[in-house]
């Protein structure tokens, strides 16, 4: 069992921060088959977990992460961390999902790099690193993997799996592969379904990758290299689709990063040396397999595939109620790809709340901080903790004496 | 004086062609003073003509390429080509840019790789090829070295100026620089200036190229090198760029290149296959050093800049009618941007006709035929023809003998 995380015992972190968290390890040793075929004999997960989780077992929530996420999505590793986890805005005491009445775990997937078991791990059947050997895995072989983790943790039923992106479409998975597991789902800034130029831009993004010299057919590692021009890159090339024209337009503008022209190729617009800058960050602490494996995830992504294009068919099995949150000025994965997901789940008779939240930060903005965004996500995660907290009826108080 | 080519006396070409042409090309041996602070010594113009220039030599148009283009605008080279001219399906015999009536010029500009002086020339001074250091052209410098090819044809005015999209920054620098060169203008599927997301993309495509190691800092064809690697990513990432989400959607969908899925980084979607070819294709027929060139001339156009983002007053010397036409899927240079040249040229006291044109094809849609667009582009050349008639005189017929 985790340890809880959520006092913040530290005064030089904000209130209202889940605190100091220290990762976590499962291994499991149990084959998991996957969807392309093949099956990982053994794998970890590595998670994070905040808050307490109440004695019945009814106030866990699962955080799902997107494309370059990982499993630290709240509080702080060090006090001296800049940055607190990716999701910091939205979970924590008071907040969304309030880890004073949740218990919130959050796992870096499998074929990841930050610790669950990947490309960076080693294959046991050739002692090797896996490298581009790790099989390519989908959203469903994550939701399983991460049932499993569930199952570990002694938890039958998560009160609310939610996410955003990549995130979002793990939490329909989940409504449809495990419907008795899930009491609440939250799907942020998703798609049901990748649109041709979503997948076109994925496919630029790994082209960039594998055709870097550096790449050397994914065994950089072992080659002492790193596919860093292609990465820089491919986070190039995405930062571009997170961000909002507008945003990107009153961000940098037009604005130079000196006084003149300099009529050559370094860095001449301010938007120029974030971009670049962006892309540097990234390719020195991302996996490049990892990020190939990632945005196949994203591709594969269809539920509604082997029901011949039948999204509502697909979700059928579903039974708890969804919050369907999308952002105004998304271009990626805007309003009305949200839209297909609520039309289905009202065509199949679930119960769906919805709303396009305004905001000029295009995809990004599922990680700001907004208010009427954290006001329909905290309503709604509000009636989970009640649901929750009914089916864990409170420990017997002592009587108070008669006056 | 160049001769004419507007006869289709070639039974296997559509009969709507300008028929079989031959570019021809045009040495300039005065010095050509650029916005960088270089001077040019002397440099190449390559060309094509199709229709025949009145004696009074009122009827010529001129055409501007866009970012990838060239001077071959329409017609054939030889007769088996597989496709004519790239702005085929609007210029020739009967169509909106009438060779019946109009003698048209298309010129390759500086810098390019089709012939005129460019990155693949030699330089005088070093007796090397020029490579990448080909001085940074700017679409001011353009106009300058067409004029000169104006005045070498005997050319005093151009009935038009026309271009699409950085062909279109052509045109409003045009009738700027050239007032009275410039009797109409028509600027389709253009910017006054590139948002910072246009720039983005631009330094995407840029990074792409200059990270290939094969780009030997530009000194590739020294090397007996080709990027192609990052050529073809420029290119992937502009032709997504091109191309609205719907066209892509509706041309590709989420078709699979085979019946099953493969689990690996293959072609597994028809959009991958279509976007790889694309980039292959580019990557064996454009010159990077060229490629670069034609983003930064994007990026520096803003010829408001001087005059404090002022864009009425940078119009203000304008004397001609403009025709400013957008497409409305166009999400590279959409409508709006277009709307911001029309309210300065209406804020400038300017003749400006415009039109959104419904399509679904993105940027692409100014190559296009789309009959609402060639109707209202037939009607402005048909004003701009009739207005050149009547500044030239028809030759005295023999008078008719009285019944």
């Amino acid at each position: 069992m985790p340890d809880s995380h959520s006092a913040n015992t530290d005064s030089q972190l904000p209130p209202d921060s889940v605190g100091l968290i220290t990762p976590e390890t499962a291994r499991f040793d149990t084959p998991l088959a996957l969807a392309c075929g093949k099956t990982l004999s053994a794998y970890d997960l590595v998670y994070e977990t905040y808050g307490t989780l109440n004695a019945e077992r009814t106030n866990a929530v699962l955080v799902c992460h997107a494309l370059s996420g990982h499993h630290h999505a709240a509080g702080y590793h060090h006090p001296d961390d800049r940055k607190p986890g990716w999701w910091d805005a939205y979970i924590g005491p008071g907040k969304p999902v309030d880890t004073q009445r949740f218990f919130v775990i959050s796992v870096n997937n499998l074929g990841g790099c930050h610790g669950s078991t990947g490309p960076l791990s080693h294959n046991p059947d050739t002692g090797r690193l896996w490298g581009p050997d790790f099989p390519v895995v989908t959203v469903s072989d994550w939701v399983h993997s991460q049932a499993r983790l569930a199952d570990r943790l002694g938890i039958e039923r998560f009160a609310a799996v939610i996410g955003g992106s990549l995130g979002g479409m793990q939490v329909m998975q989940w409504s449809i592969d495990y419907p008795k597991r899930i009491a609440n789902a939250a799907v942020i800034a998703a798609t049901p379904k990748l649109s041709a130029q979503n997948i076109a831009f994925n496919e630029v993004a790994r082209q960039a990758i594998r055709s870097d010299p550096d790449f050397a057919d994914g065994w950089y590692a072992e080659h002492g290299s790193v596919p860093k021009r292609g990465l820089k890159l491919a986070r190039m090339v995405g930062h571009i689709t997170y961000l909002s024209a507008d945003a990107m337009g009153s961000k940098f503008g037009r604005d130079l990063r000196s006084d003149d022209l300099h009529f050559g190729f370094g860095v001449e617009f301010q938007v120029e040396s974030y971009l670049r800058y962006q892309g540097d960050t990234f390719s020195s602490s991302f996996d490049a397999n990892t990020y190939l494996l990632m945005t196949k995830a994203l591709d594969y992504f269809d539920p509604a595939a082997e029901y011949s294009g039948d999204l509502a068919q697909a979700l059928a099995p579903a039974q708890c109620p969804f919050l369907v949150l999308s952002f105004s000025s998304d271009w990626r994965f805007p309003p009305s790809r949200s839209r297909e997901l609520v039309d289905a789940l009202i065509h199949a008779g679930k119960r769906v709340c919805s709303a396009i939240i305004d905001s000029p930060y295009g995809h990004d903005a599922f990680l700001l901080p907004e208010p009427r965004y954290q006001a329909i996500f905290s309503a709604f995660m509000q009636r989970a903790a009640q649901a929750a907290e009914l089916a864990a009826p409170p420990t017997a108080q002592p009587e108070e004496s008669q006056p």
